[in-house]
């Protein structure tokens, strides 16, 4: 397949016009220009037309892009046509919600494990799964062929749950916990933190006031 | 207050430096080097060192940057230190996990409040708000002086709450629905996507496949 060279940042602003092209779609809209791209997504015209440049998408003067046609491509270079099988290690609250988000399903990701370590959460249905004790964790990345771990324990537990993860041969973690974890190079990571959104809306208010 | 014009993706950058510094502190580092934190990002050393210089924190070649004082600016840069008062609209699973995240606390957010329109909801305690009647949406805004609101309401409902946090005086909206919202100029919004941190990861597997 081809290999795009797309800085992080434009990924992020191409799943956000993916989702809005999607919705455009849902809505009928055959065509859109890139200054109502970048308003949905809150950034400049030029920006969204240099995104999707980068693979080769251009629209027309005068009459923008085609919707469908962009979303495809979109979700092809995003891998959003692939089908990725997720593991959540730790099913307390955001685990659980994270278990029953209806969101991953549409997006190709589906649950095919849930573990913790509370002998009162084990064997409960967790949205599609029944969750198991952690000490399955290796077996069952295995028996699942599991291709992305979420990491939901807390923090203090975060980093050794990865370790094990990495050992157990996982090449993908997004770690929820609020804390920095380590991986070693090769291990694709990324660090969510539900916060830093609301980090940068309080910086926008302080910008603005 | 000094108001820094930095890139957003640089914001979202400091926000990450800012939770590994606070880290390092905890672990009673006293120096950093650019190096290493751009190793625990995940980025280059040289994008590390120019976040670092929009406002003027400046590492001592050889030694590094020091973990407090950087700390302490990120933290004021960010409005880390300013608290915030929440409302959460939506008591589903996710909203209820929101209203429980220990992370918030920390970070100077509390949730003041938390509305549903499911009778079985209202009246039961969701982390340290009861959670109210939607109907008392507007009034309980004004009433606790709430500065931010995350919508986990479900995405057929979230342009309708958002227009009504908006007629309500709200200025900064985090929309976790998975849907993308409007709102006029001079409001706040970000649209939180769940699923965009496993998209980029996705995203990652497939070119290094």
């Amino acid at each position: 397949m081809r290999v795009y060279k797309i800085p992080e940042a434009s990924v992020m602003r191409l799943v956000v016009y993916s989702r809005l092209l999607g919705q455009l779609m849902a809505e009928g809209v055959d065509t859109v220009s890139s200054r109502d791209i970048a308003r949905c997504a809150g950034v400049s015209s030029a920006q969204v037309r240099k995104d999707l440049a980068y693979f080769g998408a251009f629209g027309t003067r005068g009459v923008g892009y085609q919707v469908e046609r962009l979303y495809d491509s979109l979700r092809e270079i995003l891998g959003q046509d692939k089908q990725r099988r997720i593991m959540i290690v730790g099913v307390g609250r955001l685990g659980w919600a994270l278990a029953c988000y209806p969101g991953f399903y549409n997006k190709g990701y589906t649950v095919k494990a849930a573990v913790d370590v509370n002998p009162m959460l084990i064997g409960k249905a967790a949205g599609p799964v029944v969750v198991a004790d952690i000490k399955r964790m290796e077996e069952l990345i295995a028996a699942q062929e599991i291709e992305m771990a979420l990491i939901t324990v807390p923090a203090a537990a975060a980093q050794e749950v990865a370790d094990r993860l990495v050992a157990a041969g996982s090449r993908a973690i997004l770690n929820f916990a609020p804390c920095v974890i380590r991986v070693p190079h090769g291990v694709q990571l990324r660090n969510v933190d539900l916060t830093v959104n609301m980090e940068m809306l309080s910086f926008n208010l302080l910008q603005n006031s």
